[in-house]
Protein backbone atom coordinates (compact mmCIF):
# COMPACT_ATOMS: atom_id res chain seq x y z
CA UNK A 1 0.00 0.00 0.00
CA UNK A 2 0.83 3.46 -0.91
CA UNK A 3 2.76 4.78 2.68
CA UNK A 4 0.50 7.32 4.52
CA UNK A 5 -2.11 7.70 1.99
CA UNK A 6 -4.28 10.01 3.75
CA UNK A 7 -1.67 12.37 5.36
CA UNK A 8 -3.24 11.82 9.18
CA UNK A 9 -2.76 8.81 11.57
CA UNK A 10 -6.02 10.92 13.71
CA UNK A 11 -8.86 8.74 14.11
CA UNK A 12 -11.60 11.22 14.98
CA UNK A 13 -14.59 9.14 15.38
CA UNK A 14 -15.96 6.01 15.59
CA UNK A 15 -19.44 5.67 14.45
CA UNK A 16 -21.86 3.30 15.59
CA UNK A 17 -25.12 1.82 14.22
CA UNK A 18 -27.98 2.10 16.37
CA UNK A 19 -31.74 0.59 15.30
CA UNK A 20 -33.26 3.39 18.15
CA UNK A 21 -31.33 6.50 18.57
CA UNK A 22 -33.38 7.59 21.21
CA UNK A 23 -32.66 5.13 23.68
CA UNK A 24 -29.18 4.44 22.34
CA UNK A 25 -27.95 8.57 22.89
CA UNK A 26 -29.78 8.39 26.19
CA UNK A 27 -27.93 5.03 27.62
CA UNK A 28 -25.02 6.42 26.16
CA UNK A 29 -25.38 9.89 27.93
CA UNK A 30 -25.61 8.48 31.10
CA UNK A 31 -22.81 5.89 30.25
CA UNK A 32 -20.36 8.77 29.52
CA UNK A 33 -21.80 11.20 32.05
CA UNK A 34 -23.02 14.31 29.67
CA UNK A 35 -26.63 15.43 28.91
CA UNK A 36 -28.30 13.64 26.30
CA UNK A 37 -27.13 15.58 22.53
CA UNK A 38 -29.77 16.92 19.92
CA UNK A 39 -30.54 14.14 17.71
CA UNK A 40 -29.70 15.89 14.00
CA UNK A 41 -30.76 14.30 10.54
CA UNK A 42 -28.16 14.23 7.87
CA UNK A 43 -29.97 16.79 4.90
CA UNK A 44 -31.98 14.92 1.70
CA UNK A 45 -30.10 14.10 -1.30
CA UNK A 46 -30.76 17.48 -2.91
CA UNK A 47 -28.92 19.02 -0.70
CA UNK A 48 -26.35 16.32 0.31
CA UNK A 49 -26.02 15.62 -3.24
CA UNK A 50 -25.23 11.96 -1.72
CA UNK A 51 -24.08 9.16 -3.92
CA UNK A 52 -24.13 5.91 -3.23
CA UNK A 53 -22.72 2.52 -5.19
CA UNK A 54 -22.88 4.75 -8.21
CA UNK A 55 -26.25 6.41 -8.08
CA UNK A 56 -27.63 9.43 -6.17
CA UNK A 57 -27.91 8.17 -2.45
CA UNK A 58 -31.75 8.84 -0.77
CA UNK A 59 -30.67 7.22 2.48
CA UNK A 60 -30.73 9.55 5.19
CA UNK A 61 -29.59 8.85 8.99
CA UNK A 62 -30.62 10.20 12.23
CA UNK A 63 -27.31 11.15 14.05
CA UNK A 64 -25.94 11.93 18.13
CA UNK A 65 -22.62 12.77 18.45
CA UNK A 66 -20.86 12.19 22.39
CA UNK A 67 -17.05 13.63 22.85
CA UNK A 68 -15.03 10.85 24.14
CA UNK A 69 -11.55 12.44 24.07
CA UNK A 70 -9.70 15.90 22.95
CA UNK A 71 -10.14 15.06 19.56
CA UNK A 72 -12.71 11.77 19.12
CA UNK A 73 -16.18 11.59 18.91
CA UNK A 74 -18.77 8.86 18.95
CA UNK A 75 -21.47 8.99 16.08
CA UNK A 76 -24.63 7.41 16.76
CA UNK A 77 -26.15 6.43 13.35
CA UNK A 78 -29.94 5.50 12.90
CA UNK A 79 -30.13 4.81 8.68
CA UNK A 80 -33.29 5.44 7.86
CA UNK A 81 -34.79 3.01 5.07
CA UNK A 82 -33.37 3.63 1.89
CA UNK A 83 -30.28 2.21 0.99
CA UNK A 84 -26.93 3.79 2.19
CA UNK A 85 -23.93 1.75 3.33
CA UNK A 86 -25.86 2.79 7.01
CA UNK A 87 -28.78 0.34 6.08
CA UNK A 88 -26.31 -2.17 4.45
CA UNK A 89 -24.32 -2.46 6.84
CA UNK A 90 -26.91 -2.71 9.48
CA UNK A 91 -29.06 -4.90 7.38
CA UNK A 92 -25.88 -7.12 7.12
CA UNK A 93 -24.24 -7.43 10.37
CA UNK A 94 -26.62 -5.72 12.68
CA UNK A 95 -26.15 -2.85 15.06
CA UNK A 96 -22.54 -2.16 16.02
CA UNK A 97 -19.37 -0.03 14.72
CA UNK A 98 -20.02 1.21 11.43
CA UNK A 99 -16.72 3.37 10.67
CA UNK A 100 -13.61 4.94 11.84
CA UNK A 101 -12.84 8.18 10.38
CA UNK A 102 -10.15 10.27 8.94
CA UNK A 103 -10.13 14.38 9.01
CA UNK A 104 -8.25 14.87 5.29
CA UNK A 105 -7.68 18.04 3.01
CA UNK A 106 -8.65 17.23 -0.54
CA UNK A 107 -11.04 14.71 -0.61
CA UNK A 108 -10.95 14.14 -4.38
CA UNK A 109 -7.20 13.50 -4.60
CA UNK A 110 -7.92 11.28 -1.66
CA UNK A 111 -10.38 9.03 -3.03
CA UNK A 112 -8.46 8.48 -6.32
CA UNK A 113 -5.63 7.71 -4.39
CA UNK A 114 -7.78 5.23 -2.16
CA UNK A 115 -9.40 3.64 -5.06
CA UNK A 116 -5.50 3.25 -7.07
CA UNK A 117 -5.07 1.00 -3.97
CA UNK A 118 -8.37 -1.29 -4.09
CA UNK A 119 -9.99 0.63 -1.72
CA UNK A 120 -13.50 1.78 -3.47
CA UNK A 121 -15.80 4.46 -2.53
CA UNK A 122 -19.05 3.85 -1.35
CA UNK A 123 -20.68 6.54 -0.36
CA UNK A 124 -20.17 10.33 -0.49
CA UNK A 125 -22.24 13.75 0.26
CA UNK A 126 -21.74 17.04 1.43
CA UNK A 127 -23.00 18.35 4.77
CA UNK A 128 -22.91 22.36 5.91
CA UNK A 129 -19.71 23.39 5.96
CA UNK A 130 -18.21 19.99 4.42
CA UNK A 131 -17.81 16.70 2.92
CA UNK A 132 -17.33 13.20 3.51
CA UNK A 133 -16.36 9.77 2.18
CA UNK A 134 -16.83 6.76 2.62
CA UNK A 135 -14.67 4.13 1.21
CA UNK A 136 -14.71 -0.30 1.05
CA UNK A 137 -11.03 -0.64 3.29
CA UNK A 138 -12.48 -3.63 4.96
CA UNK A 139 -10.26 -6.08 2.64
CA UNK A 140 -6.91 -4.34 3.78
CA UNK A 141 -8.26 -2.34 7.59
CA UNK A 142 -10.62 -5.10 8.25
CA UNK A 143 -13.34 -1.76 8.88
CA UNK A 144 -14.61 0.88 6.45
CA UNK A 145 -13.26 4.33 6.88
CA UNK A 146 -14.85 7.43 6.69
CA UNK A 147 -12.94 10.54 5.38
CA UNK A 148 -13.64 14.04 6.26
CA UNK A 149 -13.07 17.25 4.95
CA UNK A 150 -13.95 20.88 6.57
CA UNK A 151 -14.06 23.83 4.79
CA UNK B 1 -27.90 3.38 33.62
CA UNK B 2 -26.63 4.56 36.47
CA UNK B 3 -24.47 8.01 35.54
CA UNK B 4 -20.59 8.20 34.49
CA UNK B 5 -20.53 4.13 35.99
CA UNK B 6 -16.72 4.41 34.60
CA UNK B 7 -15.57 7.88 36.06
CA UNK B 8 -14.44 8.26 32.80
CA UNK B 9 -15.58 9.08 29.35
CA UNK B 10 -12.89 9.14 27.43
CA UNK B 11 -11.84 5.87 24.53
CA UNK B 12 -8.18 5.12 25.05
CA UNK B 13 -8.24 2.08 22.17
CA UNK B 14 -10.20 0.30 19.37
CA UNK B 15 -9.65 -3.03 19.17
CA UNK B 16 -9.44 -4.87 15.45
CA UNK B 17 -10.18 -8.98 15.02
CA UNK B 18 -7.62 -9.88 12.30
CA UNK B 19 -6.92 -13.72 10.97
CA UNK B 20 -3.62 -12.58 10.00
CA UNK B 21 -1.71 -10.03 11.89
CA UNK B 22 1.34 -9.78 10.18
CA UNK B 23 -0.34 -8.83 6.78
CA UNK B 24 -2.30 -6.34 9.10
CA UNK B 25 -0.12 -4.71 10.71
CA UNK B 26 1.99 -4.26 7.70
CA UNK B 27 -0.86 -2.25 5.56
CA UNK B 28 -1.99 -0.27 8.86
CA UNK B 29 1.70 0.71 8.80
CA UNK B 30 1.97 1.75 5.52
CA UNK B 31 -1.49 3.42 6.10
CA UNK B 32 -0.63 5.78 9.17
CA UNK B 33 3.10 5.96 7.95
CA UNK B 34 4.96 4.25 10.58
CA UNK B 35 7.06 1.23 10.51
CA UNK B 36 5.58 -1.90 11.26
CA UNK B 37 5.49 -2.40 15.57
CA UNK B 38 6.69 -5.68 16.92
CA UNK B 39 3.43 -8.58 17.51
CA UNK B 40 3.44 -9.70 20.85
CA UNK B 41 1.36 -12.68 22.12
CA UNK B 42 -0.94 -12.33 25.52
CA UNK B 43 0.49 -14.52 28.59
CA UNK B 44 -0.76 -18.05 29.34
CA UNK B 45 -3.18 -18.55 31.50
CA UNK B 46 -1.20 -19.47 34.15
CA UNK B 47 0.47 -16.40 34.10
CA UNK B 48 -2.25 -13.85 32.98
CA UNK B 49 -5.03 -15.83 34.96
CA UNK B 50 -7.35 -15.37 32.54
CA UNK B 51 -10.80 -16.33 33.04
CA UNK B 52 -13.36 -16.70 30.29
CA UNK B 53 -17.39 -16.54 30.61
CA UNK B 54 -16.42 -18.17 34.41
CA UNK B 55 -13.68 -20.52 33.54
CA UNK B 56 -10.02 -20.50 33.34
CA UNK B 57 -9.69 -18.81 29.81
CA UNK B 58 -6.81 -20.71 27.82
CA UNK B 59 -6.96 -18.59 24.97
CA UNK B 60 -4.84 -16.22 23.74
CA UNK B 61 -3.96 -13.78 21.18
CA UNK B 62 -1.13 -11.67 19.25
CA UNK B 63 -1.03 -8.35 19.50
CA UNK B 64 0.03 -5.25 17.54
CA UNK B 65 -0.79 -1.70 18.84
CA UNK B 66 -0.61 1.50 16.75
CA UNK B 67 -1.10 5.41 17.91
CA UNK B 68 -3.55 6.88 16.12
CA UNK B 69 -3.91 9.85 18.40
CA UNK B 70 -2.91 11.84 21.14
CA UNK B 71 -4.41 9.27 23.30
CA UNK B 72 -6.09 6.83 21.27
CA UNK B 73 -4.47 3.52 19.50
CA UNK B 74 -5.71 0.70 17.72
CA UNK B 75 -4.71 -2.63 18.93
CA UNK B 76 -4.75 -5.45 15.87
CA UNK B 77 -5.67 -8.85 17.51
CA UNK B 78 -5.05 -12.24 16.50
CA UNK B 79 -7.05 -14.77 18.37
CA UNK B 80 -5.39 -18.31 18.55
CA UNK B 81 -7.89 -21.33 18.32
CA UNK B 82 -8.87 -21.68 22.36
CA UNK B 83 -11.96 -20.64 23.72
CA UNK B 84 -11.83 -16.44 24.24
CA UNK B 85 -13.65 -13.32 23.27
CA UNK B 86 -11.65 -12.92 20.74
CA UNK B 87 -11.99 -16.13 18.92
CA UNK B 88 -16.02 -15.82 19.31
CA UNK B 89 -16.55 -12.75 18.14
CA UNK B 90 -14.17 -13.81 14.81
CA UNK B 91 -16.01 -17.13 14.73
CA UNK B 92 -19.14 -15.29 14.28
CA UNK B 93 -18.75 -11.74 12.89
CA UNK B 94 -15.51 -12.14 11.36
CA UNK B 95 -12.69 -9.96 10.79
CA UNK B 96 -13.63 -6.01 12.10
CA UNK B 97 -13.93 -3.98 15.19
CA UNK B 98 -13.64 -5.94 18.36
CA UNK B 99 -14.21 -3.35 21.67
CA UNK B 100 -13.52 0.33 22.51
CA UNK B 101 -11.58 0.51 25.45
CA UNK B 102 -11.54 3.09 28.55
CA UNK B 103 -9.08 3.42 31.27
CA UNK B 104 -10.49 3.03 34.58
CA UNK B 105 -9.44 2.64 38.18
CA UNK B 106 -10.74 0.34 41.05
CA UNK B 107 -11.16 -2.73 38.24
CA UNK B 108 -13.16 -4.88 40.87
CA UNK B 109 -15.36 -2.22 41.52
CA UNK B 110 -16.03 -1.24 38.12
CA UNK B 111 -17.11 -4.78 36.75
CA UNK B 112 -19.49 -5.38 39.65
CA UNK B 113 -20.78 -1.76 38.82
CA UNK B 114 -21.20 -2.52 35.25
CA UNK B 115 -22.75 -6.02 36.03
CA UNK B 116 -24.89 -4.31 38.46
CA UNK B 117 -26.31 -2.68 35.25
CA UNK B 118 -27.03 -5.79 33.37
CA UNK B 119 -23.52 -5.68 31.76
CA UNK B 120 -21.71 -9.09 32.54
CA UNK B 121 -18.03 -9.67 32.76
CA UNK B 122 -16.99 -11.42 29.45
CA UNK B 123 -13.46 -12.00 29.77
CA UNK B 124 -10.49 -10.36 32.62
CA UNK B 125 -7.08 -11.29 32.74
CA UNK B 126 -3.56 -9.77 33.83
CA UNK B 127 -0.74 -8.44 31.89
CA UNK B 128 2.56 -6.93 33.30
CA UNK B 129 1.69 -3.99 34.96
CA UNK B 130 -2.32 -4.27 35.16
CA UNK B 131 -5.43 -5.75 33.89
CA UNK B 132 -8.11 -5.68 31.97
CA UNK B 133 -11.95 -6.98 31.69
CA UNK B 134 -14.19 -7.35 28.37
CA UNK B 135 -17.72 -6.89 29.33
CA UNK B 136 -20.76 -7.81 27.27
CA UNK B 137 -21.93 -4.48 26.32
CA UNK B 138 -23.57 -5.25 23.51
CA UNK B 139 -27.30 -4.58 24.57
CA UNK B 140 -26.68 -0.95 25.89
CA UNK B 141 -23.79 -0.11 23.98
CA UNK B 142 -23.78 -1.85 20.41
CA UNK B 143 -20.16 -2.99 20.83
CA UNK B 144 -18.19 -4.69 23.70
CA UNK B 145 -16.09 -2.20 25.84
CA UNK B 146 -12.67 -2.85 27.59
CA UNK B 147 -11.68 -1.69 30.84
CA UNK B 148 -7.91 -1.31 31.33
CA UNK B 149 -5.84 -0.52 34.68
CA UNK B 150 -2.70 0.09 35.07
CA UNK B 151 -0.64 0.08 38.49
Amino acid sequence: MKKYILGTSEVTQIGILVRDIETSARLYADFLGVPVPPVRTTDPQEKSKARYRGKPGRGRARLAFFKVGPNVEIELIQPDAEPSTWREDLDRRGEGVHHIAFQVKGMKEKIAALEAEGMPLLQNGEYTGGRYAYIDSSRDLKVTIELLEND
